[in-house]
């Protein structure tokens, strides 16, 4: 990958013809939402002689935008800094993340190169955290009636504009849209910024964004929202340097990953991350328990509270937007995982189940919860109740371990939102397809609405190597039946760890996945991107219909193996 | 390809490792019914000393049996025509496909060629057809109460074996299975002949059987058995050749694809077709239209009954076994497309749709669809009634042209079952996930369960190069909600024709399609596959894990690139 800014923006937009991107301005100062037109071919869609536009959800930050002079490894403008501060709500301090240079755990070798590259500058920024007695999470403010520029920022981005000015409405056929079947979700046909307030503040919706993490373009979880999708990424042990990682990042954005997962467990997992964060658009999710189980060797036993609340500390001050704790796998609940097929496949789970069977104690994790949710609320993480136990083949699907850490995830739910922490709920998983709109009603009913966020399901296993269609298919409907975020699967799932093309290739069925779902719900002009597209292939519109397309390059290729004169593409 | 018969097994086998051909014998002298026998590692599936085994639905013929002897281009070995012959209501006659030879439809060059490489010496073989006043369709011995051997052969091949040798049977967790949501289906615990007697008899299931056609491994398209999928092969105007289309059929049919249609538009349509069917151990389906189309030189208004009647005849008489007849698209229907965002997409229906417009006639199909059915059952070739207004965008899904189509295909199936004609309904195209199961159950209601045999559907239309997983989504659902048989979408589709990859990717997106509707009507024995390969994932048995797969080399080589030891394998 090219590492200059305008290089990489022209390199980055090479993958999307005739995309350009714009802003649409909000009543807030630095409420600038971004959104990627598209041109047309005169004469097209709106049907008069002037060149038409299509406009779409953009997740590729100030990656693809050539005056934003961003360069890889220099880190984002942060954009949400002045909202942060002048809520005078926190505090800059000398924070644990600087305490991890001094005592010298990043090594020195790479040290020295990292400052040299101007990378590792960034670890002396101070932390923020909420003044004594404060609270700093969007879902607070939501609570006190206070409209944030982040929520004015997300009703802008998921509305396609505001009531004067619209990018998503216009005359005639190519405008119009099938009633949808929303299972229940109450989509309204504006989204505002109050409406939005009203959902953070039921715990319906989340606005991950860590006070620590100004760089974010705020985004929405929510089944009332557009279905967004989550990209996994992260080194291991055995393979992947940081570079890799970050450009693994850029390119889940690119093709629309909504939030990124760093996953790594291997080395260096602090400068991996505060990589990712700094050059990150979108929210970052990570799994705290893996870093503190590298910091005790790997020995799931000599885990402790302290480690991991020191862990989620550091993380936080780095600007973690939500961590996946898995706070639900309670000690009475392992021996219901005895007769599975599949046992415990969670690798947060599997962990946590032996520390309780070493212990015999209950998860520090549920009985820390609260004093969890007090750091949390102090940096606005999210968190992301794990499912531990989630099955990890059809055979072991809705069985009495999977629903009774659903429910304890219910109960921990309630009592993040005592402490305004923002929560969304994980889900299985592989689960067959008669068996998967059960889990949607149980995790509504259980977990009061909170947002759902499922792993596929897979709804077979028959097929691995082709994970990413097992599981779109699950994903569509679940999507569909209420789920708020879809974490893809890649074709490399249960068999290595993926690369660049892995990544694309789960973000875009993803993509297809998730807009699926919008269509079927009725999500006002989602409609719109598949009328235009069609328009344009009816018309034989070639360039149209490469250049709409969720991914066109690999439709244009496809096309001109066959006919590849452009004559071939006007008629 | 290689074209021996023992090196062509070994080569086809080499994509399926430890997989061995198996035959079960039934009542019926001559019926074997082949399955795959996958050996596992010992101490696996049974946990017994013993190695075990897994057993599969095996589509692939006999080019994956070394002892078969079968060379391409040479023809399968007739394994019905003993069956076809004793019933002794059918006789050779001088048919059509001789007088083609004659006529020197075959260019001279290539006619020499091709009987200096043994490959058309078939043409000689005399056409079948019943006795005068006689039908010999599998649908007239069902209501009649005879059980054929070709009903024997199909209920062995769904139960995986019988009352007294079951391949799906077992002790143990892994032989446990969810209960189903078959949405009215009803499926016995147990597929009996006299059970696949009974649907033929009421036309909920069909047996594509030309007894032109008797190297055909028989197999059933119906609600109440296991969902197949087709696969579309064909040259056309610009590309491929005839050893391409014969490699297409049997690299479809190696990766499971259940029926293949030949959809020819290019040069020699007929000779290809020949080839096809004496090499396809599957159904062979056509669109007769298209080659009526080429003999009047591509103009759709010099199109006539006679050429399409003559047209139906000669591919009877090779042997094609189920016939796509666009009858439903009425004169009256056509201006219901007028609005539409893509008009009418259907090759078929647009070729009768601009023969109707033309003339001021009504459909020619629809008028003389009595003398289609008496011709049809002469040959037991079945109909596929085509659904040429069907949708080609999300925008039309669902609209009054389709329904009102889908209404006439419903009064046509009425009156095709009188000739004792075999049917199944076609169906969309572009669907929102939303509008999916109303087709479903318009089509159970208004086509009297009729089998429904359906074009994905697509659920999205903005994926072009991705349409095998826009496709996949509403097939599985389709499936799932009560659909027979579902035609694949390749990753070519809208953009170009499908090269050997692509009809790969195509027919395993469609297994997995076809396999997670299974599972979800609670298909009895569908659930053993993925707990054997579950278990396999479970206990590290990496060599199993793959030859359990819907393709072991990808899911082999997925693996090897991060850890290519074969210490990786066993932990």
């Amino acid at each position: 990958m090219v590492s200059k800014g305008k290089e990489l923006s022209s390199f980055l937009l090479s993958f999307f013809p005739n995309s350009q991107k714009i802003y649409l301005k909000g009543d807030n100062p630095g409420v600038n939402v971004p959104f990627r037109k598209i041109k047309l071919s005169p004469n097209s869609g709106t049907r008069t002689s002037e060149p038409s536009y299509f406009y779409s959800y953009d997740t590729s930050g100030p990656y693809t935008d050539p005056s934003s002079g961003v360069e890889i490894g220099k880190g984002l403008f942060p954009l949400r800094a002045q909202w942060i501060q002048q809520r005078g709500d926190c505090e800059f301090y000398e924070g644990r993340i600087l305490q991890m240079k001094e005592k010298g755990r990043l090594p020195d070798a790479q040290k020295e190169l990292a400052f040299k590259n101007g990378q590792l500058g960034l670890f002396n920024r101070m932390p923020l955290r909420a003044k004594a007695g404060r609270r700093v999470s969007q879902m607070h403010y939501a609570k006190k009636g206070i409209v944030t520029p982040e929520m004015e920022f997300v009703a802008i981005r998921e509305n396609l504009g505001k009531k004067d000015c619209s990018l998503r409405r216009g005359e005639g056929f190519l405008y119009s849209q099938h009633g949808g079947c929303s299972w229940g979700a109450s989509i309204p046909e504006e989204i505002t910024p109050e409406f939005v307030r009203r959902e953070v503040a039921a715990g319906r919706a989340i606005i991950p964004a860590n006070i620590n993490h100004p760089e974010l373009e705020p985004m929405i979880i929510g089944r009332n929202f557009r279905v967004k999708i989550n990209a996994n990424i992260g080194n291991s042990a055995i393979s992947s340097s940081m570079s890799e990682e970050v450009a693994k990042l850029l390119w889940a954005i690119l093709w629309g990953a909504d939030t990124v997962m760093d996953l790594s467990t291997g080395k260096n997992i602090p400068q991996i991350r505060e990589l990712i964060i700094r050059s990150s658009p979108v929210p970052i999710g990570t799994v705290p328990i893996y870093e503190a189980l590298e910091k005790v060797g790997g020995v799931p036993e000599e885990l402790s509270w302290e480690i991991y609340r020191d862990t989620l500390i550091e993380q936080a001050e780095q600007g973690v937007d939500y961590f996946t704790i898995h706070a639900g796998v309670l000690l009475r609940y392992i021996p219901y995982t005895v007769n599975r097929l599949c046992g415990i496949v969670s690798r947060g789970g599997s962990i946590m189940a032996k520390w309780c069977l070493a212990h015999h104690q209950e998860n520090f994790l549920y009985t820390h919860f609260d004093e969890i949710c007090e750091i949390l609320s102090a940096y606005d993480v999210s968190i992301s109740l794990g499912d531990g136990l989630r099955p990890g083949a059809i055979a072991d699907a809705n069985d009495k371990a999977q629903l009774s850490e659903l429910y304890t995830l219910g109960e921990l739910t309630k009592k993040a939102w005592e402490h305004d922490v923002q929560v969304m709920i994980e889900g299985p998983g592989h689960i067959p397809m008669q068996l998967i709109k059960e889990n949607m009603d149980l995790e509504l009913r259980h977990c009061f609405e909170a947002p759902f966020y499922t792993l596929g399901p897979l709804t077979t296993d028959i097929a691995p190597g082709y994970d990413h269609i097992t599981s779109a298919i699950g994903a569509a409907m679940i999507g569909w039946f209420g789920c708020s975020m879809l974490c893809y699967v890649t074709p490399k799932e249960h068999l290595g760890l993926p690369n660049l093309d892995d990544v694309k290739t789960g973000v875009i069925a993803y993509k297809i996945a998730a807009h699926a779902a919008d269509l079927a719900k009725g999500f006002p002009g989602a409609q719109l991107h598949d009328n235009f597209l069609s328009d344009a292939r009816f018309h034989f519109r070639w360039e149209d219909q490469f250049n709409l397309s969720l991914d066109p390059v690999t439709a244009r290729s496809f096309h001109d193996e066959n006919l590849p004169q452009p004559a071939a593409k006007t008629a």
